[in-house]
């Protein structure tokens, strides 16, 4: 019998980094919650956990600057990547009805996303640091007047009811996760470019016309960006590293022709790692 | 005498937003906190304040994305920005010293900007939804076990004493203000351009080279680009709209036809406002 994989994400049990991991390992796996991101990164540094599961993106609220820069920071790779659908649930305590409920607790960014279907209800919106916290808040405290904004996964965690699902306004909702890891992938028969994700860092010159350069190094090549971050750089304020993602894998020649045309122009520059494309999963939206 | 100038802003009484709009109006103010950037920019469209005053960018953190989403959402002007340094301060309740403490809330990138400062210190790390809500958390409840981390101006409006200052493991923390209005500033007698800041939204075509192509239109005319920014489309996932900020005023003739180039490319281009610089005022770092 195989050991468990350990794996590190932010959050309360219940989170919904917690469910999307489950799922993206579709397998039994010892799942270990984390104060803050920086812990991830630390707990798979250390051999803690073999895995970090981070959010880096979400298709309503953006990018989360955070784990970019702790990308930076840390000397870690990205092995995986994943798509996943965030469902907001109101939950309340057993036996608690609509009636009852007065004020909803939540992350400011899930209230906000359940704006329109929360209006009706007329509630009073209570900020809370995130969701499945919510979730334990409500239940620790017994708040029968009170309902959290969370993950269905979240309900199970701390024995609360549902009272409605899909509160989303927006059902576009799907968090890009990241799966990093102490070592890269090991090496493959063939690496078809539309079958990976390359992501990178660099910086720039800070003069005009250096991003525009910096751009043509793929443009001329026809490598298909899919992200472009910019991310202000520590001590020297209102300058940029810059994140992309791109179609293609390192080994192929014209990526790696293209990453070296880069270092050209770019002081710093780092493969922050190739990995296998998740496909956007949804008839609605594009691949990607 | 004149009425004071209504100023809506994000947080509670005690907000670094607060203490940022005293100090870029110069003058006595009437400052509106507000639950919500959304209700900022409701109260600027409905009158209820002539002004709203809003953080698009912190120079440790990032850009505020809440505020760019709405800037394209809302048919309001910039105005102006200020460059506004945070300085955070460890608060307690008076009396109360640093032998009693043993846990201190704030918001969790506050406490994330502090960790240096904060691990001799060996102190609980609480997150809490705002910087301003765990001072007025720790005065209401009377904690005298606890510490905020917030404002030196949230010290004073929540009667509590400063236990230290200048918490910052990184000094050069500067939030980026804009100041947001109903209509855009009246006419002047020139527009030098290097006086001037414009910032646009626009959308591109999802295909290889199109961002390229779109900043073309700036660096074959000498355009300084100050600041690139992209978000997702509501409803479209993974497709993005992208923010430019560029030195000049739309009056100069070259950035009216590289905006006029632009909207050859741009399905969807407007500016939202050109607005006098402000200068980046610290030695150590660049102007911008």
């Amino acid at each position: 019998m195989m050991d468990k994989i350990t794996v590190s994400y932010q959050g309360e049990p219940g989170a919904y980094s917690e469910g999307a991991a489950i799922e993206y390992f579709n397998q039994e796996i010892e799942t270990l919650p984390c104060h803050f991101f920086d812990e991830v990164f630390t707990n798979v540094e250390t051999g803690t956990s073999k895995n970090g599961f981070i959010p880096i993106e979400n298709s309503l609220a953006g990018s989360i600057h955070r784990n970019y820069d702790l990308l930076l920071k840390k000397q870690l790779h990205i092995v995986g990547e994943f798509y996943y659908r965030i469902k907001h649930c109101l939950l309340c305590i057993p036996g608690s009805t609509l009636k009852n409920i007065k004020k909803v607790y939540s992350h400011p960014q899930a209230l906000a996303q359940c704006e329109e279907s929360l209006k009706s209800l007329n509630l009073e919106l209570i900020p809370e640091a995130d969701t499945a916290g919510s979730a334990r808040l409500i239940s620790e405290n017994r708040m029968f007047d009170a309902a959290a904004i969370a993950s269905k996964h979240a309900a199970a965690v701390y024995g609360l009811d549902i009272l409605a699902e899909d509160l989303e306004d927006n059902p576009e909702n799907y968090t890009r996760f990241l799966v990093i890891s102490n070592n890269s992938l090991g090496l493959r028969k063939s690496y078809p470019p539309e079958g990976f994700k390359t992501s990178i860092v660099f910086n720039l010159q800070n003069k005009p016309g250096s991003l525009f350069k910096a751009l043509s190094v793929f443009a001329l090549r026809d490598i298909d960006l899919m992200k472009i971050e910019s991310r202000p750089i520590q001590g020297k304020p209102w300058e940029y590293m810059f994140y992309i993602d791109f179609m293609g894998h390192v080994k192929n020649q014209v990526c790696m022709r293209a990453l070296e045309h880069l270092q050209e122009l770019a002081p710093y520059l780092r493969v922050l790692g190739s990995y296998p494309r998740h496909q956007y999963p949804f008839a609605s939206g594009k691949d990607e």
